[in-house]
């Protein structure tokens, strides 16, 4: 492959992160350094951007706005829920794609998302292979649902799992403070892979964990939870229960719509909106027990938590956007960058690259061994495989006691001085 | 006053905060070094401990766990809501209380809690008093709620809104990323004082706070709120909603309660339980606009984040517990600690007594003024009253990537090596 001369575009999608943008500082330091890159172009929204021509000039932003990106959680540059048809169906995102990549001499795409954003990178690096456009495709990853396939942990991951056994320690020292009984039900985010709400465990670990643990990969009946709980609640006076949003009985009905299927409703890849999991259940623990039961729901917070990002986390997030980079302009295309853990006694990480095709559209859950017998608690493995993701300080730059986030001008191409 | 010879004992009350045990480390450390406090007790669960004899002997444990403390949130020594009556009505409690004293030798009784902990300070002292066993009674200050009187702030509020300012910070920047609109509905605690929801206003302040705050000093109708997230979607696209657990409509309804009587009940003070503010207006928001919105409560979370705690917090509430210490060794009695501020150009805070009778039962809630003359908006005086209160990091000391909270033994009184 020789060089490649032109644009880039760096594009961000799906649910956001604590550490999405360090990918997205990754991606911008590094290609604003390069000098076959001639522009350095973010869109807005993700592909709905390009297809908008929606396109900022990545160039113009003050460089310390684009360093204090590392710590600022969140897609910078807006994100979408968009999906692309196959070419074959229907072309027209596709055309005009490429006549905005024709337009702008774009020749390196950098799309920052998860395993339905894998999907769109495939999509497009086939189509622009079948129309003899050169442009390098890559997918760098991010979620905090840790579901990729071909990835040893995604970025977001270890963020949103140091956010989330830390607060349910500290809510655990929290729930005990009363002598006359509690139940807490702590929903964390995972629609169909349980690893966000299975990092409680860690918390467990230090012993201000949850003393029950339900994923979705394994759907359980209520009168089993009910079991469980009167169970812990008898020997401890509290229990303490983490489920997922996505937890399913065993006939496949989700929690969360046992009692609000008004709410109902998709998004546009056919995922229900969750929500309400941690309400349900804590009603029907609240009905059939009759003691006090408190339902806490992590929302949003866990995922935009940058005041409690891992170090570990962001540094990688951001070594998988410059290396999207680094490996594009050497003349890899349609791959996503990817994490190998090394197999020595310390924790060690290597970046490799994946075919975005095998990637696209597959979720890897958790292994049915790294689950207890009983379906309700969590196995060591899980802690040990976790436990090097949440290091480190995040080392976020304050002001007036607050975290300094990132303040990009977002100059649309062709306007601005440089 | 000439020395008082005799044990003292703590005891933590009410709803727990990230830095009640700032102020336990204060007093118990402190009480550890006078020579005329012979023995350093601490009840569990409060005034409970104290009437059922279940007291630990605070010499017994690890200094350095002493000294986690300060980062610990919760109440290490556990809480309780308990009414005393009054004594000229049923003084059973009472004498339970002095024989326990006399028996132990108590001559100093510190009580870390809030407005209702004053009035059973206050009530214990007088009935000392009474009895003629001399007991020097103190209140130590805590509450997240900021609404005692007699001081400028309390200890537990700073690091609440620390924690809710950076929050909406972060979800700010989260709930703006899709172009499709959002309106967020964020709930914050605060029966009657509204200071916690109006902390919001700081992450305003940084450009990333709600678009609207309702406190519940201000009665307001469903319509006003309807027409004030109508405009701001329509100009913005999106709106964030901060609400306080309490806030009412102009016929005196609690939000909270519109469509959730059922989830009623009180506590032993009186108080309704709450919860479901932000889910209830979230529904009315839905029904009315027809757009998507999500209910975010910090929950328990805004009370028990030790990981983003304000420094200037930890600091004053470990001076108020030494401060108490040493003034009832200096002979005051039937006082809690409070706080001034200097009246200089930079913060300065004072610590001074005042009469815990005068402090039983009242609650401070936030100045007309400080609140927009539209009823949906803070004024930048509340914003420079609070800042100063949530500076500096916590500097907590970690263990693998984890808080490391303190472990007590709870050595019962008369039991275990020193």
């Amino acid at each position: 492959m020789g060089e490649l001369k032109g644009a880039c575009i760096f594009a961000q999608s799906g649910g956001p992160t604590s550490v999405i943008n360090a990918s997205a500082a990754g991606v911008i330091q590094t290609a604003l350094k390069i000098p076959a890159i001639t522009h350095v172009f973010g869109a807005a929204h993700g592909i709905k951007g390009i297809l908008g021509e929606k396109i900022f000039d990545m160039s113009k932003e003050d460089p310390r706005e684009l360093g204090l990106l590392i710590n600022t959680p969140s897609s910078a540059l807006g994100s979408v829920r968009y999906k692309l048809k196959h070419f074959d169906e229907d072309d027209t995102d596709y055309k005009k794609i490429l006549d905005v990549f024709q337009k702008h001499n774009i020749r390196y795409a950098f799309y920052n998302g998860g395993n339905d954003s894998m999907d769109t990178c495939n999509k497009i690096s086939k189509y622009m292979e079948k129309s003899g456009y050169e442009c390098r495709v890559f997918g760098v990853p991010k979620t905090i649902d840790n579901d990729l396939w071909g990835t040893d942990h995604c970025p977001g991951f270890g963020s949103a799992a140091k956010y989330i056994a830390t607060s349910f320690m500290e809510v655990s020292l929290d729930a005990k403070v009363y002598d006359t009984g509690m139940v807490i039900v702590i929903e964390v985010m995972g629609r169909n892979a349980g690893w966000l709400t299975a990092s409680a465990a860690i918390a467990g670990a230090k012993g201000l964990g949850p003393d029950l643990i339900y994923l979705p990969e394994l759907p359980i009946t209520i009168d089993k939870i009910l079991g469980d709980v009167e169970s812990v609640y008898a020997a401890n006076g509290s229990a303490i229960v983490a489920i997922s949003e996505g937890l399913k009985d065993d006939k496949g009905t989700l929690v969360s719509e046992m009692n609000y299927r008004e709410r109902g409703g998709v998004d546009a890849f056919g995922h229900a909106q969750l929500g309400g999991a941690a309400h349900t259940l804590a009603d029907i623990i609240k009905t059939n027990m009759n003691v006090k039961v408190r339902p806490i729901e992590l929302s949003l917070l866990q995922r935009c938590a940058a005041h409690c990002a891992s170090r570990v986390d962001i540094d990688e997030s951001y070594a998988a956007g410059k290396m999207a980079v680094e490996q594009a302009v050497a003349g890899k295309s349609g791959y996503m960058v990817a994490f190998e853990r090394g197999s020595g006694p310390g924790y060690e990480c290597n970046l490799k690259l994946v075919d975005v095709k095998d990637v696209a559209n597959k979720e890897k859950k958790v292994p049915r061994e790294w689950i207890n017998e009983d379906g309700n608690g969590i196995n060591q493995p899980l802690v040990d495989y976790a436990l090097p993701l949440i290091q480190g300080d995040p080392r976020i730059e304050c002001e007036d006691g607050l975290p300094r986030f990132a303040r990009l001008k977002k100059v649309p191409v062709g306007q601005g001085k440089a």
